[in-house]
């Protein structure tokens, strides 16, 4: 492609397309608040691209500007959930403090914010689960991936300053991870969830046990 | 019930009432060997009562006598997996090793034998479980209870001993159990569960962290 003369677009334009952007970044994401709130209303099954539409106010033609089908629009509500989520656990773990201490909220945040997310779907999330399950499989590794990446980055900081006696900071990541997966309503189904404190308490529990795990002793 | 004089059956009799029950124990667990291999081989759909009758080389009606129907033949089948493996954990529990040495076998061990017990259903788990997960779930309770039992008894010993630094034995156990709950066959659909050597590591590593956290410190 030919760009302008000095490499950018011009000013008139460059707003328009600017104002472009944000238009469709904001349908999209109107899409998917729709989106979470019939799926908590309703269930996947009973949710259509139509009720989506008239929710958000544009045609149904319009949705599949942004999205090929129902089933792409379920995931990437899901896929937002776990970017937010990463947006959090970064927060946290670029905060003044310690390691250890982040390291425990962080994992309190991975599952309470996963937790929260489903909370208003109650009954219904054991159908969309059932029904995306296999395409959430596929994704879910790519998930984790981004998460451990987080979770390494603060133990390697901790290694850096020997408090904790770690050799391969990605494998204790995966680990932290591992050990708090089946907290996650990925696994557990919503009844099976539980209530919001047991599980902040079990959580608190392992990560309490997980760091003491990671402490440099003296020899 | 009136006794005999002596307070126990006449030889004779007794002997005959120890072979009946030694009978049906044995025609009960033949059932359940079958059902072992039909549920691997066609999965909990196909499989019916004649066929496990004639598998056994018995009656359809004998079946009858031992299990009401073929959910809680599948279900009496997953119980003695359980009650199986219990008795592994105990064997363990009570071994010569330290404690850690112990708790780290037995994680390995609930993992592993679950793992080695579902492998050769390969697909038809995944329907097993769909079936039979509501009353599973209910189940699941009482066999994370009885593990959970098992390992706070050893943690208790390393408590004891001062190896430990821990305030609640049963606390802690659950701790272990839910850390290693992903792992298991019932969260993970085979196809997720992944190759045995790193469903092996992937515990190991686990339970390397989490008992480095039991350990006391020098404070």
């Amino acid at each position: 492609m030919k760009l302008f003369a000095n490499g950018i677009l011009p000013v008139y334009n460059q707003s328009k397309v600017m104002k472009n952007v944000v238009q469709t970044r904001e349908i999209r994401e109107a899409i998917l608040d729709a989106t979470d709130v019939f799926l908590g209303r309703y269930g996947y099954k009973k949710m259509t691209i139509d009720s989506l539409a008239s929710e958000v106010g544009i045609g149904k033609g319009s949705i599949y500007l942004h999205f090929t089908s129902k089933e792409e629009i379920a995931l990437s509500h899901i896929d937002r959930i776990i970017e937010r989520m990463c947006a959090e656990l970064k927060t946290i773990a670029r905060s003044r403090e310690t390691p250890a201490e982040r390291l425990s909220k962080m994992l309190l945040k991975r599952v309470l914010f996963r937790f929260d997310s489903v909370q208003h779907y109650t009954q219904n999330l054991n159908d969309l689960l059932a029904v995306l399950r296999p395409k959430l499989l596929a994704r879910r590794q790519v998930y984790f991936e981004k998460e451990a990446n987080i979770f390494a980055s603060v133990i390697e900081e901790g290694q850096k300053a020997e408090v904790f006696d770690v050799e391969n900071s990605m494998e204790i990541a995966e680990t932290f991870l591992l050990a708090t997966n089946s907290l996650l309503p990925f696994s557990l189904m919503t009844h099976e969830l539980g209530e919001r404190k047991d599980i902040e308490a079990k959580t608190l529990r392992l990560a309490n046990l997980l760091l003491n795990g990671l402490l440099q002793r003296d020899r």
